[in-house]
C-alpha cells in the first residue's frame, strides 16, 4: 500500500433517493480516496433466487472510477436475503438459544452445506461483475465473521467426531475431562449428550475452541473462492473486530484472531470507542496492535469506524482528527468511517455516518474534509510505518473460554477487564505493545517485557516457553490465575502457577475473595483507595522471591500480593491480585526499569507512539487525549511537525492543544 | 346520564357464601347507585360448552331491580373458560413469545374465528337474558381490549394483505422501508418472514399499528352484536385502560383511543393511581382528559378506579373523597370501584375492594359512604360538566411506537416520559387541556396553546397542519424528537424537525447525549440542578429564532436548547432537550403568556378545574393534593361552597384541608 | 452412635491418578474415621447400561477397612448417566421452565417408572456389593432429594386424580379456589388445563404440596429398596438441605422434612454457611436444629458441610474449629466436610474440600488434623447430647408456598426472611429453640414460648391448637400475616388474625406498605433507625390487647403496631409488622420474660448452647462468633474446660479468644 487510505462505506442501496454524484462529489471535496461497497446487500445483488442484478454495485464502480476513488468488495455473506431462509430453513443456526429465527445479520449457520452453495454463487458472482475493474484494490471477505454460536446436530457430529479423533476411546475423554463427576462419563459416542447443556468446564471450553475453529475453516474457503479472481496487487482482507461491550473492549471471544487471519494477504478490523470526555485511545491501539501482531507488523486495515457513531459519540471538535491520526500512529494504512451517509430507518438508524440523515456538510464531514487534506498532502510521510516494539502482552482465547466457564467470583470481572488492566496500564506508561497468542510464543525471545495476564488455561509447552524466557534473561510480569489449568480448562494437580513455580520463585494452596484488603509492604506513594486488593487473591508464600507487597489484613496479611524473583539470567514478577490502575503503574514501572524500557518518555504528559516510515525516518506522534493543553519537551533528533510543517529542534517544547497532536518527522 | 353515578364492580360469582341481601344493603346505605357485573366471568355462565346458566347474572339483577341500584353489563369475553381452550388450543394468541398457554385472562387471539363464534354466542345468550331489565342502563363490550400482541400465523397473512394493499409490490415495500438493509429485501409475498423476528423497525412500527387496528374491528364487531338488544337509553362503553407502569401512566401503546372509541356511544376508562403521599391527580387528569377528548368533550364513565387498591394504596383519610371529586372535576359521569369485595383467591387477592376479606364496614367503605351521599345530594350541581378548554396537548400512537423500535438512549426515557414531563408542568400551571391523537388533528384551530411531546413518526399532512396553525396565530410548543421521521418511522431525508423548521426557525444536523451539560442564557430564576439537560439533545441552530437558553457546555455552547420564534401570525417554542419539570414551567409560562392563557390562576397554591354544569352555572373545584393546609383566594363571582353548603363571596379566602377540597358553583 | 464421627466425602473416582494410600493416610493423620461414597457416580458404577463396575467402590471399602475408617454408602441416583437419558429421553423431567436437557444432575423426573426401574436396579447392585462390608454404618439414599419440580403430564394427571380425590366434583374444586375468578371453572376432570400456567393461588401452592409429597414417596421407596440388606445398626439416612440463597439459608421449600424424614433411622443434612467476616452460626443452628426435631430431638449426621469451599469461604484461622465445635453443640452426631480433595474439573471447581488442588497439606487440612484429634480425645464426653429446650419455632411449608403465589409488596422479603428475622434473634438472646412443623403442632403444650414467623396459610385445626396453647398458659408470639389465609391459600372470609383474634385481643381490616414509618409508644431505649417499620404494616385495632408501640405517622398513629395479649391462663404478642432486629430483641425479651425464660444467659458476650452427654453431664458450649476476644462469666456448677482440660469454677471468667470457644462440662 503505497499511500495512505481514507474512506468509508458506501450503501447505494439504502440511498432514498439517487445521490451518487453528489455523494462521489461530497467525498472528493473530502479528499476520500477509497470507500468499501457491497458487503451485506446480498438481496439487493440476488433479489430472487438465481437472479442477479449488480447494477448498484457497477453504478458505483463506474463512478468512482471516473473520480479516482478506489473500491474495497465486501462480499455479502454476512446477511442472507429472506427467500434462502424461506427455501431451506435448515441454514438457520440451531444454538444454545435455540433456532435462529430469520431477521437479523449473522444468524445463519456458516456450516451448512446449503449456505455454502448459494453464498459460493453470489460470491462467484460478484466476482465475474468486479474483475473488469482495476480501481478494485482488494477484497474483504464477508464481514465481522464469527460461529455465531452454530451447534445444531450436524455441528456436534463434528465436534464428536472431532473428540473422538483427539481421544480415541470414550474412556480416555471420561479421564481427561472427569467425565466420571456427576455421572456425566459417556458410554459411547452416538450417545453423546447436546453438548449445550454440558455442566463440565472443560468440554464446554473445547467446544468453544472447536466452534472457533469453523471460522478459520469459513475464512479460507472464502478466500479460496475469491483468490482466482484476483490480481497480484489485490488484496484479500477481512473485519475482524473485538469483544463488544458498547465498544471494542478486547480479546474476541468467537474468533482466534491469528489463525483466521492466516488465509488474508492483509489483515483489517473495526475499532469502535467511546469519545467526548471519553475519548482514551485504549481501544485504537490494542484493536491495532492486535491486528498488526497478527501479521507480524504488517500495516493493517481499519475498515470501520465511527465518524458520528451513536448519539453519545458524536466527536468533539478535534476528537476526529486526534482519533485518525491515532489509527495511524499505530499502523494502521488505512482510516474509513462506518458509515457515509446516516441510513433512514430499519435498524442502525442511530449509528449515524459522516453525513447525518439530512445529507448536509455539518460539522463532523467538515472536519473530515481537514483530515482527508492532510492524509494526502501526508502520505509519503505516513505511509508504511513500521514499529519495533520491545514490549508484548499475551493473551489466549483458551484463557478467555476457561475463565468463561470458571468465573471470577464477583462475576463482573471477566478475562478482558484482566487484559485491559495491564494493557491500559502500559499504555498509560507510553509502552507499545504487540500482542502475543500461544501460537505466536516463538516470538517470546524477541521482547524485553512480556506481560501475561490471567493466562489461566495453557498447556505445559506454552509455560515451559515463559519460563525459558525469563531462564533466558527476560522479563515477565504476570497476574494472579496464571498457570492454573491445562489448556482444556482441568486444574493442574500440583501447585500454582503450575511449572511457573520455579520461575516465579511463589506457591500458593488457598485463595480468596478480598474484603476490606489493601496492599502493604511496598515503597509507593498511593492513597488508600489506591492499594486496595479486589476480586481475587492468591495466598501466595514465596520460596525464592522478594516481597514487593503483602495483604494488609488480620489474618492474610503473612502471604504475598506482589512479587519479584530473578530466575536464572531474568526477572518474573508476579500480581496475585487484582489491584488498582495507580497501583499496577508502580509494579510495572518497576518491571520496565529492569527490562531496561524506561526513559523520560513513560512520564509524559501525553501519549507518545512512534515507527519508521517508508523513507526510513523515524515518525514521532504526540497524542493528547484530554480536555487540557499540553506542553511536552521534545528530546529527539531535529525534524519537522508535519501538521503545521514547521521545523523541530532538540529540547523544544510541542504545544498541543485539548484533543490535539503533533506529528514529528525525524531528519535523519 | 342525569345524574351522577357512583358505585363499583360486583361478583356474586366470586363470594365465599351467599352475600348478596347483605352486599345490597351495605351499598345503599354508602348511596351506591350502579354497578358492573357478568365481566370476566364466562365459565359462570356458560360452565360447559353450550350449556348457560345466568343464575349470577339474574339474582343480581332482580335483587337490584329492587332495591333501586342500575346496572352495567359487561360482555364475559376478556377471559375464557377451560373448555374452550381445551376444545380449540388455537383460540389461544401466538405473540412474540411463542404460544399462549391458558390461565391468565387477555391471552386468547380476537382475530381467531373460533373464539369469535363461541363469544358472539355468550354475548347474545347474555344480552337476552338482560334484555327484560330496565335499570341495566348500559353494556360495557368486553374489558381493557388490547390485541394481546396476537401475531400467530393468520394474522401474519393478514397483515401481509395489507401490506400488498398498501404497496402493490414487493419492490415498493422494499424501497419504502429499506429492506435491503441487511439483505431483507423481500422477494415475493409468500416468502415473508415472520414479522416477530424483523430488525426492520419500519416493519415493526407497521405491524403494531396494525395490531393496533384489530382492537377497532373487534370492539366494533361486538357493538354490531350488542346493539340490537338496546334501548335507545342504554349506552354502549368500553373499558380503556392506559400505559401500565404499575399505575395508569400514558398513553396506551396497544390500542388507538381515537379509533377504538368509535362504536361507542359513551366512552369508559379505568384510572389507577399511586395514593398516600404519592397522590397528585396527574393520572386522574390524564386518562379523564383522554377519554373526554375522544368522544368530544362528553362525560366519561369512570368504571373503574381502586378504593384500597394495591397495599401501598390505601387512600389516608380524605383522600378517596378528594379523587372522587377530582374525577368529577374532570367531567366524568361516574366513580366506580374495582371492587366491592376483596377476593378471597386466586390472582387478585391483594388488589382489595371496599370491603377487606372480612366484609366489616371498614374506614374506606365508611369514607366512601360519605361520598355517596354527597354525590346524591350534589348530582343536581355536579352532573353533565362541560369544560371549554383553551389548551391542548398533541399524542400520538404512531410517535409511540416508532420510539419504541427507536430508544431514546438511556433506555428508561419512553415516549410516555416525555409526554408526561409536559402534562404535569401544564397540571401544575393550572392549565386544563384536551388532548389530542393525530387524526384529530382538523380541531387544532380552536386552541390557544398547543403543546406537542416528541412527536417523534409524522405524516406531511400532520406536519403541515401544525405549521399552519401556527401560521394563523396560533402558540405551540414541542419538544425534542418532533418531526424527525414519516408516520412508518422512516426518517425525513432532510433538515429537522421536518416540515417545521420555518415554523421553528431552527434546524439541526448533529444531536447527542448530554452529559454534565446544563442550560444557561435564559432568564429565569432556577437553581443549578433544575438546569440540567438530560436523556437527549439537539444541536439546534436557529435561522430566524431566539434562542431562550443554550447548552452550558465546552463545545456545544453555540447550540440553542430553547428557541422561539415568531412565525408569520402565531409563535413556536421548541425545546431541544429534556429539562426538569421547573425548567419547563418557566418556558411553558412563556408560552402560555404568549398564548393569552396567564392568569392569578395559573400560580394558585392548589389544583383548580371548572367547567360548566347542566344548569349552565360555572362550577369551580379546588383540589389540594398535599398533606398541608392551603388558603386559597376565591377570584370569581359570587356562589356557593357546595360540600359546606356555604356562601362563597369574591375575594374570600377558601381553606382547603390537607387533601381536601372545595367545589364552588357561581350564582350566575 | 457410640463416638463422635469426624469425616468427609471421598470420590476416588474423580482423581487425577491414583491417591487411594496416599488419602487414607492423610486421613488417619487427621483422625478422620468415616468417609462417604458413591452418591453420584452411577455412571462409574453402570458405565453401560447393565454393565456393572464397582471396582472404586470396593478398592475404597477394603482400604478403608484396613485401616479402621468406617463408611457411609451414597446411592448414587441423584445424577443419572447419559445413556439412560439417550435411551429414555424420557426420564427427564418436564418443569416450570419446559423440558430439562441431559447435563447437570437432578434433572430427572424421580416420579418416571423408567427411572425408577434402572434406578433400583443399580441400588440393588451397590447393595449386594457393599453388604458384606461391617465398617458400613449406614446408607444415604440418593442425595438433596427434591421434587424438581416435576410436571410432565403424567404428573399432572396424579394431581388431577389427587384432586379428585380431594373434591369428588369439579364444581366443589371450582368453589373451594374460586375457578370462577376470570373464567377459570373448569367443566370437566378431563379438560383441567395444565397447572403450570394457572393464575390461580390456590391451585399453584396446592401442586406445590403435591410435589413435596412426591419426595415423600420417593425417599420411602429407595429405604424400602435397601432396608433388607441391612443390619440392625446400619442406619438409613438423607442428606437434606435448606432454602438457597448461596448457602443453606432457611426452610427447604421443595421438601416437608417432617413428612420426607418418616422413612429414615437417622436424620442428615448438609449446612453451608458464610466464614470470615460474615461466621454468624446461625445457619449451623437453624440447619441443626430442623433436622434435630424432625426426629424427636436424636442427634443428626451433617454429612456434608464447608472446608474451603467457595474462595469467599477460606476458613480464617481458628473458624474450622468453632464451626466444627458449633455443629456438636447443636447435637450433631457427625462433622463431614464436602469434600476430601478439590476437584480438578466439571463444574464444581471453585468449591473446595479439605485439600487444594495440589492435594498438600495446607492450613485448612492442618486446622481439621487438629479437630480430629480433640473430636477423638472427647469423644466419650461430647456424644450423644440431648437437648430440651423451652422455646419452639413453629414453620410451615404451606406458608411459604402461599407466600410465594401471594408476596410481601417488596418482592424481596419471603417467608425464611421472616423465620430468619425471628430465629436470629432468639439465636442473638442465646434462646435454644425447637422446630416444630404444623404436623408437629400436638408439642406445642412443651414449650414455655412458641415463635410464630408469618404462618401465613393454616388449616382452622392448627390455629386452635395454637389458641389453645396459649389458653392453657403458653406464652405465644406471632408475626404480622399469620391467619390470614386457609391451608390453601384461600382468605378466611372474616377478621384477621383468624381463629386468633380473641387470642390476641386484636383485629384488623386494613393493611398498607410502611413508608417514612416508624414505631412508638414503647419504653425501649433504640435508635430512631432500628425503629423503622418495614416491608408490610397491618393497621391493627386492640380490642382486650395491651399496644406495646404503635405506628408514628400522621396518618396510621391510631393503630397498633405492636400488642400484648393476656388470653385465660397464657399470653400472646404480635408484631404487625417488621421491625430491625434490635426491636425485635426487645420485644422477644419481654416475652422471654413471661414465659419465665430470662436469665443473665440472655445477655451474655457469646453464644451459648447447652445439652447433656450419654454420661448424663451437662455440656456448654461458649462460641465466640467474633473477631473479638471476650470475657464470660461462668455461672453454672464445677466442671471441666474439655479443650484446655483444665478445672472450672463458679463464678471464674473464661476467656474466649477471636472465633474462640470454651466447652465446659459440668462434674455433676
Amino acid at each position: 500500500m503505497d499511500h495512505l487510505y481514507y474512506g468509508c462505506a458506501y450503501y447505494d442501496e439504502y440511498m432514498p433517493f439517487d445521490r451518487l454524484e453528489k455523494d462521489i462529489q461530497m467525498m472528493k471535496d473530502a479528499n476520500i480516496n477509497v470507500i468499501r461497497i457491497a458487503e451485506s446487500t446480498w438481496a439487493t445483488e440476488e433479489p430472487r433466487c438465481g437472479e442477479f442484478d449488480f447494477s448498484h454495485v457497477e453504478r458505483v464502480l463506474k463512478a468512482t472510477e471516473k473520480s479516482g476513488i478506489q473500491v474495497i468488495i465486501g462480499t455479502p455473506t454476512y446477511a442472507i436475503p429472506p427467500w434462502l431462509a424461506a427455501m431451506h430453513p435448515e441454514v438457520m443456526a440451531d444454538t444454545h438459544r435455540g433456532k435462529n429465527p430469520y431477521g437479523a445479520r449473522q444468524l445463519m449457520d456458516i456450516t451448512s452445506p446449503i449456505y455454502r452453495y448459494y453464498a459460493e454463487r453470489i460470491i462467484r458472482k460478484l466476482m465475474e461483475t468486479v474483475q473488469p475493474y482495476s480501481h478494485v484494490i482488494g477484497v474483504q471477505l464477508d464481514n465481522e465473521t464469527k460461529h455465531y454460536d452454530t451447534c445444531g446436530p450436524h455441528v456436534q457430529k463434528r465436534f464428536v467426531a472431532y473428540l473422538r479423533e483427539k481421544f480415541g476411546t470414550v474412556e480416555a475423554l471420561n479421564r481427561a475431562y472427569n467425565l466420571h463427576y456427576w455421572s456425566n462419563a459417556i458410554d459411547a459416542w452416538e450417545n453423546f449428550p447436546d453438548v449445550r447443556y454440558t455442566i463440565n468446564g472443560s468440554l464446554a471450553a473445547e467446544f468453544e475452541k472447536f466452534q472457533r475453529s469453523l471460522v478459520d475453516e469459513y475464512l479460507a474457503w472464502q478466500a479460496d473462492i475469491v483468490r482466482p479472481y484476483l490480481k497480484p496487487d489485490q488484496f484479500i482482507t477481512h473485519n475482524f473486530d473485538f469483544e463488544w461491550r458498547g465498544f471494542s473492549f478486547g480479546v474476541q471471544p468467537d474468533v482466534s484472531h491469528d489463525k483466521a487471519s492466516r488465509c488474508l494477504t492483509v489483515a483489517g478490523c473495526d475499532i469502535y470507542h467511546p469519545t467526548q470526555d471519553h475519548l482514551t485511545g485504549h481501544e485504537i491501539a490494542f484493536g491495532g496492535d492486535v491486528v498488526r501482531s497478527i501479521k507480524n507488523g504488517q500495516n493493517y486495515l481499519v475498515l470501520e469506524t465511527e465518524a458520528q457513531g451513536f448519539p453519545q459519540w458524536v466527536p468533539y471538535p478535534g476528537q476526529l482528527r486526534l482519533q485518525a491520526f491515532s489509527h495511524l500512529a499505530n499502523g494502521a494504512a488505512s482510516v474509513m468511517y462506518w458509515h457515509w451517509h446516516s441510513i433512514h430507518n430499519s435498524f442502525e438508524t442511530y449509528w449515524k455516518g459522516l453525513l447525518s440523515h439530512d445529507f448536509l456538510p455539518n460539522e463532523v464531514y467538515k472536519e473530515a474534509a481537514t483530515i482527508g487534506a492532510d492524509f494526502k498532502r501526508l502520505s509519503p510521510h505516513l505511509t508504511g510505518l513500521q514499529k519495533k516494539n520491545r514490549a508484548a502482552v499475551l493473551v489466549s482465547n483458551e484463557a478467555l473460554s476457561a475463565m468463561k466457564q470458571f468465573p471470577l467470583p464477583d462475576g463482573k470481572t471477566k478475562y478482558n477487564d484482566v487484559v485491559r488492566w495491564l494493557y491500559d496500564t502500559l499504555f498509560s506508561l507510553n509502552v507499545e505493545t504487540d500482542i502475543l497468542f500461544p501460537s505466536m510464543a516463538d516470538k517470546l525471545p524477541s521482547y524485553d517485557l512480556v506481560v501475561v495476564p490471567a493466562l489461566y488455561a495453557a498447556p505445559e509447552s506454552l509455560l515451559q516457553k515463559l519460563s525459558d524466557y525469563v531462564a533466558e534473561g527476560g522479563c515477565l510480569l504476570a497476574s494472579f490465575k496464571t498457570g492454573f489449568t491445562m489448556e482444556d480448562a482441568t486444574v493442574y494437580p500440583d501447585q500454582p502457577p503450575h511449572g511457573l513455580t520455579s520461575c516465579f520463585g511463589i506457591g500458593y494452596s488457598l485463595f480468596t475473595v478480598p474484603e476490606n484488603v489493601s496492599l502493604t509492604g511496598d515503597d509507593f506513594s498511593l492513597e488508600d483507595d489506591e492499594r486496595k486488593a479486589s476480586v481475587w487473591m492468591e495466598l501466595v508464600t514465596p520460596t525464592t522471591a522478594q516481597v514487593i507487597a503483602h495483604y494488609d489484613h488480620p489474618y492474610w496479611h503473612k502471604y504475598a500480593a506482589v512479587t519479584r524473583n530473578t530466575f536464572e539470567k531474568g526477572t518474573a514478577y508476579y500480581m496475585a491480585t487484582m489491584t488498582s490502575p495507580a497501583y499496577a503503574r508502580q509494579v510495572l514501572s518497576l518491571a520496565l526499569q529492569e527490562a531496561g524500557l524506561w526513559g523520560p518518555e513513560q512520564t509524559l504528559p501525553c501519549t507518545l507512539k512512534k515507527g519508521v516510515n517508508a523513507l526510513g525516518h523515524t515518525v514521532r506522534f504526540y497524542l493528547n487525549y484530554s480536555q487540557q493543553p499540553v506542553s511536552v519537551p521534545y528530546a529527539y533528533g531535529a525534524g519537522k511537525e508535519l501538521i503545521s510543517e514547521t521545523t523541530v529542534t532538540p529540547g523544544q517544547t510541542l504545544e498541543l492543544a485539548p484533543w490535539g497532536f503533533a506529528v514529528v518527522e525525524e531528519n535523519a
